[in-house]
């Protein structure tokens, strides 16, 4: 089988052969440029592809790409619905309608400056999916559909993966509603969660819960993120697993006096201490051979000559195993502490809020297994770049994703694609077409590996 | 003289004579609180005087406090006067109205955080001194007046000072109109100070320049912002100079990807690099003898599980010797650099530019004469507290100053009144009435020696 250049034309094997059909590559590019014009930003070079994005959740442009998923998902006859979280489920009926659905699950919000694939290639890989059962007409045996889910990154309400987190009952609906956007709106506010799913029309009425709507089992295809399939000439990854990570915002307070009359000795220095605090994060999380990263930091009052009374800064610790990550989670503790009351002259407090607690997730073998073997058909194919001759390798998600917390309430793995130079949140984040192509051919497959597993 | 209760009643000398006048204490203090009702925020206790104040520069309530300084200057038969950075002079004519006037000069715009006597003491003791001279009917060989200098802190415009500046020809009108507030208003965008002079209606046409409001000195009354009046339990600090300082804005442009896949030593993280800066900073400040605050840190795009692409931070570096202040600036920029380039993973790149440049000042022999003259006056009849059985000190001013500006063009000096803890630039910087009081008289008896001088 050759991936590259896939191009929708039936072999010679039977329909419901996941070998027989063969996803169209300029299909699938074309839908993920024509769907960027939604929230295209930060432009890095001259061709109309070469911008990144700034679709964060719940805003105008995330409205735009909602209703064009929206009526993609129609015309191929799904039938769509919307919850109280505004996750999108799109669902092309099986022979049998009344079983659960196998959904092939991302998000389509992004960073702030973010790029085209980071969930976006998932949700298409999804719908082009859909496309190639659509024009074969391919009867599958149970339901099979796409679902976007909202607010996957965490990058505008501080919770990533929280609708999918509510979904599976691990996240309270309130909670959630409630999520306060982390940097204020033109007019100073800042929306809740509700309050923006109101106003971009997407506050569904379906329960957002895995019992009203639930799922047979989750695939999600993604880009890596990082460098591992690229450096080591590879092209697909299996997913067997996600590290653990947790969030937290860390709140310092000391006093704001003046920048020039107050002694050294004399100052509860809030920033400075900050400024510690995520010199001493960084350090314990490499000793310990995880990571940890301070993305947002403010500081009140905010004037050059005065001390910060209060400093807030967020605060992501990683690590493959939930132990490792407990462990640095309590050497920051202890050395927050030590740096905040000793050595911060006359000292500050530290608070500690936790935002997300993310534990090292396990995928489901059933999943993994389909993933692998539709992998393995896929790459049989392929030019053989890697220096071992494998043209694939098991691997363990640095990202979280949606797929944390399908996988407590359904089977679900995930199959990655190479990403350039490992960059991502980034808008110059980059997968091939080519590399995307067999990505979507590996969901493919997997999907209906899966479906006919479930007939039998 | 018992200069505590004060009152305005005269005694049996000549009404010329300094030490025959007295301050009104109760009407002082009325004068600084009842002004301090526009722009009042951040209650710390019951009593109605138990706020600081957030009367930035050119903001609604700065609008309110000039209409009332107008208003009693007014009251007391001076001529009022705007210039084109929207300073405000006062000038009571004596004798000979021709000649340059003498000047008490200060400010009554706060940090946002700011207290109810840094700069407000300075503008309501001359005030009073106006209004002594006036209900005695005293007739000054020349003309005596009080100047608002608008934006002295450089908390909303980031240059201190920024309107005597361009008062002495040190910076240029458009440098100080073009100048962007630090934080955008609530609309998201940055006002400059010329539109924010328009918009309050302070945009006067007079030139801003010694050239055209010539004055003859300049004496400033201030509250210590520091510690050693009140430590040593005297009541006066007779300032000789002020000490040198910088302000930066430090940029760091580092690589925005994600928090979860990229490894350490693939990482440009500028928010880390910035607080090993910060760190350092403060480092090499504390071993040269000097200080360093960064008040303002703000960093983009700000999303918790992206790196920052770019931190931007201010750094405020003090010392009492220029040569001093030269060593710290040189080895922040090396310490920054070897940082940046070596210590940052993939590294980071760090712009500099200099926002504030105020030398090391040394005030004019003549007003330390005039106010030590006075000082020793008003002292004689205090009891006695220090130690050493002085009531008052040389000081040099760790705070710059509109007087470091004045002293360019004119004869400059100033006096410093204890400060409770040493605590300024925070709502509960405090003076006593009795010591506000105590600098009021020094003051008066300052100006009206000055006055005896020029006449011979
Ligand atoms: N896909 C993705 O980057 N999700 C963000 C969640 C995380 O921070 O790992
Ligand atoms: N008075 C006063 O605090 N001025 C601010 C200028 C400085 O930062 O020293």
């Amino acid at each position: 089988m050759a991936v590259n250049g896939v191009n929708g034309v039936n072999g010679t094997r039977s329909k419901h052969d996941a070998s027989a059909l063969k996803v169209n590559q300029s299909r699938l590019m074309d839908a993920i440029h024509s769907g960027c014009k939604y929230g295209a930003a930060h432009r890095y070079g001259d061709h109309p592809t070469e911008t990144g994005m700034a679709r964060l959740s719940l805003n105008d442009a995330d409205k735009q790409i909602r209703e064009w998923f929206i009526s993609t998902a129609q015309s191929l006859n799904c039938k769509t619905s919307i919850d109280q979280m505004g996750n999108l489920f799109a669902i092309r009926p099986g022979k049998n309608a009344e079983a659960p659905p196998i959904m092939m699950g991302s998000h389509l919000d992004t960073q702030p400056t973010g790029g085209r694939y980071d969930g976006i290639l998932g949700v298409n890989a999804g719908l082009e999916v859909l496309k190639v059962l659509h024009e074969n007409n391919v009867e599958t045996e149970g339901s099979i559909g796409v679902v976007n889910w909202t607010n996957e990154e965490g990058a505008r309400f501080p919770m990533m993966a929280v609708a999918s987190g509510v979904w599976a009952e691990a996240i309270p609906l309130e909670t959630a509603w409630n999520l306060e956007e982390v940097s204020p709106g033109e007019d100073g506010h800042r929306r809740t969660m509700k309050q923006e799913l109101e106003r971009i029309g997407y506050l569904g009425s379906q329960p957002a819960s895995y019992r009203t709507t639930p799922i047979a089992c989750h695939f999600e295809l993604h880009i890596e993120q990082g460098p591992s399939l690229e450096t080591e000439r590879r092209k697909v990854g299996v997913v067997k697993g996600v590290q653990a990570f947790k969030w937290f915002e860390i709140t310092v307070r000391g006093r704001d006096t003046h920048a020039g009359t107050t002694p050294f000795y004399a100052r509860m220095d809030s920033m400075l201490c900050a400024a510690k605090l995520i010199v001493e994060a960084n350090a314990i999380a490499k000793k310990f051979g995880g990571l940890a990263t301070t993305g947002i930091l403010n500081g009140q009052p905010g004037s050059i000559n005065t001390m910060a009374h209060t400093v807030t800064f967020s605060l992501d610790i990683r690590h493959v195993e939930d132990d490792k990550l407990a462990e640095i989670e309590q050497a920051c503790r202890e050395g927050f502490m030590r740096i905040s009351e000793k050595e911060s002259e006359k000292g500050c407090k530290v608070e500690w809020k936790e935002l997300v607690n993310s534990p090292a997730v396990k995928f489901h073998p059933d999943c993994i297994a389909a993933v692998e073997a539709s992998t393995k058909e896929v790459c049989q194919d392929l030019p053989v770049t890697a220096e071992d001759g494998e043209m694939w390798r098991y691997m363990i998600s640095g990202a979280g994703h949606d797929s944390c917390y399908t996988n407590r309430r359904c089977p679900t793995s995930m199959i990655f694609t190479p990403t350039k130079d490992g960059i991502s949140h980034n808008p110059q984040e980059y997968c091939s077409p080519e590399d995307c192509a067999i990505g979507a051919q590996v969901l493919l497959g997997a999907v209906l590996r899966y479906d006919k597993l479930r007939a039998e």
